[in-house]
């Protein structure tokens, strides 16, 4: 794992979240974008080498809706960056760690990524994602 | 804010969860330390510019005890780190955020700290954090 690359909030509202965080971070959203696979649309705002990503559900199965359904907006995931996506992910599996994906999937903000169960990893839904060339 | 400066993660056992995260980031923990005023014992891991920070409650009425009882083990708050904590606790005030503290208090790792209630933060409990001179 090389950093933090981005710590993923779950919102009901983009356009109530974006101003808040905006004057929260003191800082402006820089990038929005939807990931139509995943069901959701976001919104990015840096943080010295790290980034905030708001997720707001697209549609009532998103996985964002069924988080903030069930917990209520909040911290959703940390996804961290890695330099060999496949080489991490058996890694982890080797470790022991429970893998949401057999292969990496195509995310937001032109990554590679793949997920952690939460349950392997102490409530925490990691992602791991890696820069696509 | 200058940058995140750690990620807060509350955990029932340092003992199990500590080699957990040694293997999940990669990384040993390089520092443990009891908050005796939080009531809380924490470890530390580098993650790039950041840090992760396990949190576990060192008695019954701390926190981090009454965070796992009600929500379980997971992502508990994000630390930023602030040039000027005073400044940035008065810029957040005037903002409309809720601070719960009306003056910066010792935190871990050598700081000054201030929380900013999760209701006026999208459910997420924000640290400024000041290294102390």
């Amino acid at each position: 794992m090389l950093k933090v690359e981005h710590i993923g909030i779950a919102v009901k509202s983009l356009s109530v979240s974006i101003p808040l965080f905006e004057k929260l971070l003191n800082t402006p959203c820089y990038k929005t974008e939807a990931v139509a696979s995943e069901g959701v649309s976001t919104a990015f705002f840096r943080q010295g080498d790290t980034k905030i990503e708001l997720l707001e559900a697209a549609r009532d199965d998103s996985p964002i809706a069924k988080f903030i359904a069930g917990k209520g907006e909040g911290m959703h995931h940390i996804a961290f960056e890695v330099q060999d996506i496949r080489a991490e992910m058996q890694r982890l599996r080797q470790e022991g760690f429970t893998l949401l994906q057999e292969e990496p999937k195509e995310g937001a903000d032109n990554k590679l990524v793949c997920f952690l169960h939460p349950k392997s990893t102490n409530g925490i839904l990691v992602e791991l994602t890696q820069e696509r060339v």
